[in-house]
């Protein structure tokens, strides 16, 4: 099988909040520069190019937020932008983008289905990596599992079982996100972090949605075969049950394997992660955008450049973020708390920000 | 004597930036409301309605800030705005204040001088201590000393001597802000806090300056006698010394009174002042304008009507400032580091923020 038929499935149609107020639903994390030359989505694009033409690189997105993903995205074919009519969760999305694969070049068709929001340091070794996990899907499901550096509660794990050569195991389960007692047991016992990215062929994928998901399946087989995909969709699509890709198959089907990944994975999950991908200046302060910083240490600034001028003096460990239009302060590593003040702009009649 | 040989001088030419961003050059901290229905220039104003009519009551001002001022101040003639030419310190504006008075009302004619820019809880306890001091003002120089309620180091304080009834003391000393030591020994040994309220007569004012400062007294005599007023202050007002008027004459005259006042006095200093003139709220936050609170408390937030939104999540104890252009994050109880963030700004060429 040629190099021909392997693809790149890009998810982007994630809207959370966890970077407010500077992620908005129509402006998600995958679509911020986050301090980068380009935003997460326009980088994974670009790291996919070593893994498939652009021809072969499809986006699954939003219909909301397909405008902002073409203007991310100049050299991205139109045809490539694949809309979810509604969201209903990643089983269906990936679905969606299998059935558009498997219309232009088959069953045997392989991909890999990347999350357009991560940041990843060490782009060779992903590339490497990702290869290898192409090669293993000729015959499998296949993921990534990146190696932990922390025990982070925030993650769900993937256990490895036995090694199938070259360079991958069988996955033994997939395990929920566990307390912090639990996961530093996993990180001992050498469990990897499910990064959420899938490697398989379209044929393996919509097997295993008529096994498990066979409303999906259905509907699966109907986009492949139809001579109106988008009015298909358009009918069915938004009536699918909404279910991770994780929950509604993958801890279902057996054989999958996983490949351990190293390359500077990070999700950037909240702002606490800012630190990660971004280097500090001497005092320990991460700055993103124009801020006057005295007599301050280890706190994280990010400002729009249409934001007014953050200041800070005399402060530690805080984490500002401006835009235009709002403004947060928080303590570093309480990330959780943007979600209580997303909900407070709700019901308090802001949607305007949210 | 009637009173219709009354006047109040309030001195409005100030341009701190202790309230930065709020308060700016053009915008000093006197024309900021700081959550109260009028500025505190207005209210100054309508205080001293009680003491003498509008036609009585001039404000001495600054040239780049007299529009601000009268449109403060709709009902105030506009012949009552006397502008200074250039900064030269309270000395020379209070003496181009007195002589202006003496113009109108002769050498007998007494005057209250007002900074503009403090705040005060309890008004007719303001009015019957200043009544008194212009009584006092037949005689002698007076001024009011505030009780203090804490040993505070940022202001200077008075020592009171013999009695001189009604009501009033000499004063013994004028002593400069002092260490926090020594403020408390001042507050257990009885003295007051010079909070700049002078009363006297257009006279006494114009032998203090010829006695201690003789080329002010002599322009001061010129500007009594001149008959194109403004034309001659152009010409020689630039050039006076700039010192301010408790060190060139308060401090070096004799005879003078002080009437202790205790009505809620606040300089309203520093953004940390903003708890004693605002109520909290049952986190023990103070805030001016709109803001989502979480699980913060004791924090000190402004935001300004066209500022963005400010989302305080998991802080306490900070003082947060937005305007429109620029944002404070400080911890409270710091509130000196404000000249630290202005000074930056200054030098990284952001002059519009000044």
């Amino acid at each position: 099988m040629s190099d021909n038929a392997e693809f790149v499935l890009v998810m982007a149609g994630g809207g959370g909040t966890r970077l407010w107020p500077v992620s908005r639903r129509t402006r998600p994390k995958q679509l911020l520069t986050l301090g980068g030359e380009q935003t997460l989505l326009a980088a994974t694009v670009a790291r996919a190019a070593a893994l498939c033409s652009i021809e072969h690189t499809l986006v699954v997105t939003a219909r909301d937020q397909a405008d902002a993903v073409r203007e991310a995205l100049p050299n991205l074919p139109a045809e490539n932008v694949v809309i979810e009519p509604a969201a209903r969760n990643t089983a269906a999305a990936v679905g969606l983008g299998a059935a558009v694969v498997h219309r232009r070049a088959g069953g045997d068709a392989r991909f890999a289905m990347l999350p357009s929001d991560a940041f990843i340091g060490d782009i060779p070794r992903f590339v490497t990596t990702a290869k290898l996990a192409l090669q293993h899907a000729r015959q499998a499901i296949v993921t990534i599992g990146i190696t932990p550096d922390r025990p982070e509660t925030g993650y769900g794990y993937l256990e490895p079982g036995v090694a199938i050569p070259p360079g991958a195991n069988a996955v033994a389960a997939f395990v929920e996100k566990p307390d912090a007692k639990t996961a530093e047991r996993y990180v001992a016992a050498g469990y990897l972090w499910n990064a959420g990215m899938f490697f398989m062929s379209t044929d393996r994928l919509l097997d295993e949605a008529d096994a498990h998901m066979p409303e999906l399946g259905t509907a699966l087989r109907r986009y492949v075969a139809t001579s109106d995909l988008e009015a298909d969709v358009n009918a069915t699509y938004p009536a699918l049950p909404s279910v991770s890709l994780d929950y509604g198959i993958m801890e279902k089907t057996k054989g999958i394997r996983v490949i351990p990944g190293n390359f500077g994975w990070n999700d950037v999950g909240s702002w606490d992660a800012l630190p990660i991908i971004r280097p500090a200046d001497s005092d320990g302060n991460v700055r993103l955008g124009e801020a006057i910083l005295s007599n301050s240490h280890g706190n994280i600034v990010v400002s729009e450049p249409d934001a007014p001028l953050i200041a800070l003096t005399g402060v530690d460990d805080l984490v500002v973020v401006a835009t235009r239009d709002a403004i947060l302060v928080m303590r570093k590593g309480h990330a959780q708390n943007v979600r209580d003040v997303v909900d407070a702009a709700r019901k308090c009649g802001r949607t305007d920000l949210l």
